[in-house]
């Protein structure tokens, strides 16, 4: 398998993005990339682009990938739009470097974008929902907010956590955030401010929840063996899994740990060489406060019910042993759907490139990406090191 | 590049499936592919999957990928959606493909499932229509047998192309899907029928169009190295290419020719190191006649302006000089959207297995799948081999 490089990166202003549509989104976030390219890149040197987006809003079921791709000046090259839900971008970033491994080209993009502000809550909401079981569990009523906080209620349960532990981590996420000129919601929150937050289901309040919004994310990727063309300072793309669960939760053996992330980061780990301890610098799928605990254990960081003591202790605090949602996170950040894989890609490849400004966690050598879809349904991780 | 075989196919009838959920038909495709490797294989061998959906009905409007690998008894196992519209399957293959090539798993899943005909015709336009340009083009009433009827009169006007030759193209079809107890329209149909159905848009009638249907269809991929475990008889993925074009068709050169086809063919004959006239089988994308004849050219089975004669001489029929859509095509055998890329492969895979039974084209080594989303927004084309 060819090694395989970033070589840019570049995302939009997360948020509420009334001034633009889709494909002004993907390609404010692609000229980014495009102008991150150290040495320059001709874009028709882009073969081939994968595209992480869900449908949501906008109206174009069909060949948004086409769309975007000739609003990025690359019409012709072979596209197409992935999804897994939350964790499309990454599916989408596996698969562009997927095709630089085999030898299939040698520069491909991919990236994401949703639209997701100008439809209502309603429709969001029915558009979310679709990718958790329908049958059984949706018409029960059971959303996404109602299982995370079913997930909280059984560590609470095993492993003594508190609500005050959920809190810090929307605190911690919330000051990256305020430093970050592309997040979302830029507020810095206090431990009380969370914890007085209206409740949305029981234990998380509002401020234990990311927002949903707009953005565009898109990454550029090249063969190791031709980097050099590029940059000096390409990251490497060291390792990446994916996996699946039942999508019924009721089919889970329990609800501390999710399945498809184990599954997705000892992949990672085997392809990367490294173990868990080795990593330097974490973006984590922080769709709620729970899920960025949860992540702690599944990816190796601690070991089951360790991770209220991670967050306690700032063990995951720009400064701690090892930082994790240095951009704020989905929290703070936001979470556009199809952009948010490419878009924790982008953080990680600014940190390990030392252009992580006043959160840079010194001599980042090795990053990991973790996306998830739903509750678990699906998930992608990824290892990023800036040495060979 | 590691070389690929497909070493399994299968696929459901397609038609009106009320019988059946996505998830169910799916599975009917994918137990058949399963059966038909030869010296079986265990379902934990298969480590990712790819599946061709634009989402049309169901309402399962993420993760679609994980419920259908669940169902398939593949839970755990990465799996994502892709969507190209009407290319989605192909794209679903060739990513499967790509990853068995670069050494991420030996064993890949590909296939598509649309579950179409539980929705009302107005839905179904609704989807489809967004394939195409929306700002300009969809809400000036352009729909997709208005875009193909104009391509077919532009025929006329270029190249003297006459109504009866379209006619002629359903009518092979047809007389092949009569033959395919698979096929959604099982009817031969007349000259003489086809010329009096009921126009749709100048010059097409009811009888130049595809049905929408509900199906599944299923392919299991392995390298070629390990490919001789399951089977003596693989047959080789010998080249693929995509390709896409500018999605408003007021932007395109002429609509004699679809860029995206002759992009992804020129790719796919070059990673085969074949020529378009060495091709002895073909599965193409017959969504309405106009599509077929304009696809002879684009592929280079004959000059522009050609197709006509091509199609008049019977050069396409079975015991012709390069038999198309001996399943019936899209026109007769139906077309479920995201399920038609690997269903045309399902039969190509047939034919170089010498399993293709009334429609057997003797002898065929080499055989060609073409896959078209919109009106050549988006284009796959795969050559397949019997031999290495």
């Amino acid at each position: 398998m060819r090694e395989v490089a970033l070589i840019g990166a570049g995302m939009t202003r997360f948020g509420d993005r009334m001034d633009k549509g889709a494909r002004e989104l993907f390609s404010e976030a692609f000229e980014e990339a495009l102008g991150s390219v150290d040495r320059g890149l001709d874009r028709g040197e882009i073969e081939l682009a994968y595209v992480g987006n869900q449908g949501i809003g906008g109206g174009q079921l069909g060949l948004i990938s086409t769309l975007v791709a000739e609003a990025a000046g690359l019409t012709g090259i072979g596209a197409a739009r992935i999804e897994s839900a939350c964790a499309s971008g990454t599916y989408a970033l596996i698969a562009a470097a997927t095709a630089i491994a085999a030898g299939v080209c040698d520069v491909a993009l991919a990236g994401g974008v949703e639209k997701i502000r100008e439809i209502s809550g309603r429709e969001v909401r029915g558009w979310m929902g679709t990718s958790g079981n329908i049958e059984w569990e949706r018409l029960a009523g059971l959303t996404f907010p109602g299982v995370y906080a079913m997930a909280a209620v059984r560590h609470m349960d095993a492993f003594g956590l508190r609500k005050e532990q959920l809190a810090m981590v929307a605190v911690k996420n919330h000051e990256n955030g305020s430093l970050n000129s592309k997040a979302h919601l830029r507020n810095r929150v206090t431990l009380d401010q969370v914890m007085a937050s209206p409740t949305v289901c029981h234990p998380l309040g509002v401020f234990d929840c990311c927002p949903t919004s707009d953005g565009g994310s898109a990454v550029i990727l090249a063969a190791a063996e031709v980097a050099s063309r590029y940059t000096d300072r390409p990251v490497y793309l060291a390792g990446f899994g994916t996996g699946t669960d039942s999508l019924a939760v009721s089919n889970r053996a329990d609800l501390l740990s999710l399945g498809a992330v184990v599954r997705a980061a000892q992949n990672a780990y085997g392809m990367a060489g490294i173990g868990p301890r080795d990593v330097q610098v974490a973006e984590v799928h922080d769709c709620f406060t729970i899920a960025e605990l949860i992540s702690y254990a599944d990816l190796g960081f601690c070991d089951r019910g360790e991770a209220q003591g991670m967050i306690e202790r700032g063990e995951t605090r720009v400064g701690g042993r090892i930082p994790v949602n240095t951009s704020g996170g989905l929290k703070s950040k936001g979470h556009p759907i199809g952009a948010t894989g490419c878009a924790q890609v982008y953080t990680i490849f600014k940190q390990l490139r030392g252009e992580a400004g006043p959160v840079q966690v010194d001599g980042a050598e090795i990053g990991l990406t973790h996306n998830v879809g739903g509750f678990g349904g699906s998930a992608a991780v990824c290892v990023f090191r800036r040495s060979r």
